[in-house]
């Protein structure tokens, strides 16, 4: 092991970009072995994909396209990189093996790939990578690394995105419980991808420019015992800028209220109120309390509404409450009644109408559980299960050497569903007439393309027996050249249009595909073509004397 | 939303060091809350802590508190972070605080921790923040993500470590599963620490000089098809520097070893041989190669021993094998069996001992089941389930208000195993006559340490009557201070230190608190002055007309 002490400012991103160093050792050793066999021109196709869809879904999103064009473009041994080697690879190392590598750039490399935030499926490659075997070689890991987890991320906030329905918002809340700090900053990143409408996490904001939201927390509640805690109980009044004292006005609120809310003032807690009132006179227009601390029913609604109608005379209208334990489904429920009877009794509509946040430990099955039940929530917060993806934690994408030289490899497997698709193929979605996609198709590149109104036969990759016949509506190519001659030959989509695109494409998606229980399994399948040219290398490559 | 375009270098870690806006926003409203509520000189005492071991086990291992110094050191809000909050608050936002918040320093916290790789376990707080109460809160999500992430990881490569036994090498490899570029970083550094001997992530042994370890890939072999890919079939013997023909000898290797294998060349893959033949030029004296891209038995061992039998004749020592897919039992033994034949018939001693590593989608369940069908794996790598926390994907850390202005605070909640253990606080670990810590004893921090020999009432922190004395053998006091004045008041322990913490710290564990099933918990107590306190603080607390 290197002794010299390395600049401890070295990262997994150096300038926000990652490095090349932050790969498998491996990939280091190949790159000396395929040296050595004088390999350096051998000109090789990988093909990265997954085998299975998330969360038992049938669809997944692909995302972190971006980031891999900034790697791509960056991709650089320093000299701290080339040193470091030198001391960590065996001293039979060849030293004009360590000038290669410092030399290497990814000019000579071809990037295809799907549009990002796009529906993808099993086995359709969402990335190609072309050139020099040794540099696609080189690529792999920190590829599989930046579309894992952002696809994985990017799905998972699709999904929870798609089971609460459009008219609720759903807040990213997780960076407390990611994988790290930069867990957290990806998780905030590919959920707003992904479809949630903003995040708690203030440095995704400023970095991505995602709505950053959040209120307060149990702790700044408990740190009121009493009502002397406050120090100043006025604010200016919103229009005539007089002086409104709000506290005298909450708690002449608590007392009218007491009646309605069927809550007792003296039952309520005043270190509570303190802290409301503290808070609405720090932001008046953006009045959202956390009302669980002691007792939602008994203390915190009554408080809420006694600071949300001092608040009121104050000519500021409250934003709502946030409720982060008990049964959801019941206190939604009761907070909304409450405000609706509050709205009948004092003429006020807009009081029915506060915003409803619930944030305790949600996930996919919790908000299907609520929509089963009944309840009056507004907006979740989603922390945990959302960015630690806590039902499958990773994403399995591969990256697999499909050409070389011109000629197809194939990894055969006792396992069929191991087993690869060879050779240099190109990828078209074909659409019905009723604007759903039916299929994804994959050629090999030299065949042509499948035409609108054409019949084209869509095989399954390893079974003979499943064939179809489909007529396209609408075809369209999946795959553009995103990196060529060492320049992002298409530029890559800003974040919010990403975002756009990953609901456009759900759309075009049947709903059965989509739904939570027993999905039905998207089509992708090979041409005929394909379909032989896989079998004849299959047999080619089969061991002799076993069944295969 | 801010409209600027911040810097697209901006990053979770700024050189290194995790900045402060790496935050949930509610940090920096509740601080503007308190700022305008005159509370900028209250004081505050914070735990952190959490409630429930991970991975159903019973015990955890701490970590990241070096990464929490370093934070603390540098927490500072440069010029654009302040431009960016300014943006992205309510306009009302008063402009003096923003000059409060860019003067802010962690020059009045008081940080207190458990030791860095020590064992710790629920309720007992492994961080005591005091200071002004609003930088201590500003610090909250930060500190928990850099402790949570860092204590699971650690944890988990301590219960593969352990269930692996000591005779077994556990390499971690799972950067391109793990949920980003830096959660892949803090895997390594955070597995090693756990007891793993090291990982395939170059950046992480260039960062935290952990050892690199690596082979090649399926992908190596599939690209050499026949004997013909191979241009340069020699390397110098070892010792008299004579040329040696490796392909010559391994393809006379090949035919000899048939019989003893019961494999035949025309069965094994001539693109593999050729591959490993071109890898063992490259790496003579670190032949370990991949034999299961076609078929292990029929192919990969009679090539790989081939090829080892070859380096031999030229004067290196080949150092084994991998496995990827199959049955890992069976496949291994086989190998192992194979290795032996060929020792014994060729009286080459050194042979029977060949280096078997595993790595197909392990986790703690396969190496109890390996371990129970019997096998012959010298090293597993791990990857996805390691670096994920697949089981358990985050661990719950919270970070609660225990103290404001010298009065104690408690969090109650209808479920008791949330209510929080209020005040000013010290932990013990008392350790019996035998070494084994026998139980973790948390007083208030006014009383007197307890002592060796002497009796001590530990008491269950919420049930009366679970009470016990012990007479300690051993007292630790487990708090010490890390960080005051603003400056690091006693140094984080180096990397190997911790990890040697961690091995020495599970010894002081009873076997039956760390087994895998069904483990015995661990004893977590208060004294009875503490006792005393919490429950009188929860009678005052208590909400008036309801059971409690």
């Amino acid at each position: 092991m290197s002794k010299v002490s390395w600049d401890d400012k070295t990262m997994a991103r150096q300038n926000g970009i990652v490095q090349p160093l932050l790969t498998d050792l491996y990939q280091i050793t190949m790159a000396y072995a395929y040296w050595k066999s004088g390999k350096v021109n051998d000109a090789a196709v990988f093909d990265l994909f997954f085998r299975t869809n998330p969360f038992q879904g049938e669809f997944t999103i692909f995302a972190g396209l971006e980031e891999c064009l900034k790697f791509l473009q960056n991709f650089h041994y320093s000299d701290s990189d080339i040193e470091y080697l030198r001391q960590t690879l065996p001293s039979t190392i060849e030293p004009a093996f360590f000038d290669y590598l410092k030399d290497l750039t990814c000019k000579d490399i071809i990037l295809s790939a799907i549009e990002e935030g796009s529906v993808v499926f099993p086995r359709v490659p969402l990335l190609r990578v072309e050139g020099p075997l040794i540099i696609a070689q080189l690529l792999e890991t920190t590829l599989l690394t930046l579309v894992n987890f952002a696809s994985l991320m990017a799905t998972n906030a699709a999904r929870y995105r798609m089971f609460a329905g459009k008219h609720i918002s759903l807040l990213e809340f997780g960076l407390r419980r990611a994988q790290g700090p930069d867990g957290g900053l990806s998780a905030s990143k590919y959920s707003y991808i992904g479809g949630f409408d903003g995040t708690s996490n203030v440095l995704a904001g400023k970095m991505f420019n995602i709505p950053v939201k959040g209120t307060h927390a149990h702790s700044y509640v408990t740190s009121f015992s009493t009502l002397d805690d406050i120090q100043r109980v006025t604010l200016q009044h919103a229009e005539t800028r007089e002086k409104c004292n709000l506290l005298e006005k909450a708690l002449d609120w608590r007392n009218r209220l007491s009646p309605i809310l069927d809550a007792s003032p003296e039952e309520a807690s005043d270190g509570e109120l303190a802290a409301l009132i503290s808070y609405a006179l720090a932001f008046p227009s953006g009045f959202l309390a956390l009302v669980d601390t002691y007792d939602v029913k008994r203390s915190g609604l009554l408080n809420f509404c006694a600071v949300a109608l001092a608040l009121h005379e104050c000519g500021y209208t409250a934003v709502g409450i946030r409720i982060d334990s008990g049964d959801l489904a019941y206190l939604s429920v009761l907070a909304r009644d409450t405000f609706k009877k509050i709205a009948d009794t004092f003429d006020l509509p807009w009081f029915a109408k506060l915003t409803i946040v619930a944030s305790n430990d949600i996930n996919e099955d919790t908000i299907l559980s609520l929509h089963e039940q009944g309840h009056a929530i507004d907006c979740f917060g989603i922390g945990t299960h959302l960015v630690t993806c806590q039902r499958q934690p990773a994403l399995g994408c591969v990256y697999k050497l499909v050409e070389i030289n011109g000629q197809p490899r194939i990894k055969l497997s006792q396992d069929v569903g191991k087993v690869t698709i060879p050779g240099h193929k190109k990828a078209y979605r074909l659409f019905g007439a009723d604007g759903h996609a039916l299929i994804d198709l994959l050629q090999r590149s030299s065949e042509a393309a499948p035409e609108v109104g054409q019949k084209v036969l869509c095989r399954h990759p390893f079974q003979e027996s499943k064939r179809a016949y489909v007529i396209p509506s609408k075809v369209e190519h999946l795959y553009k050249i995103y990196w060529k001659d060492g320049h992002i030959n298409t530029a890559p989509k800003p974040l919010s249009e990403v975002r756009e695109r990953v609901q456009a494409s759900l759309r075009t998606l049947r709903q059965d595909i989509k739904r939570n229980l027993n999905p039905t399994p998207y089509k992708v399948a090979v041409s005929d073509d394909l379909y032989n040219f896989i079998h004849d290398l299959w047999l080619q490559n089969a061991p002799i004397g076993e069944l295969s």
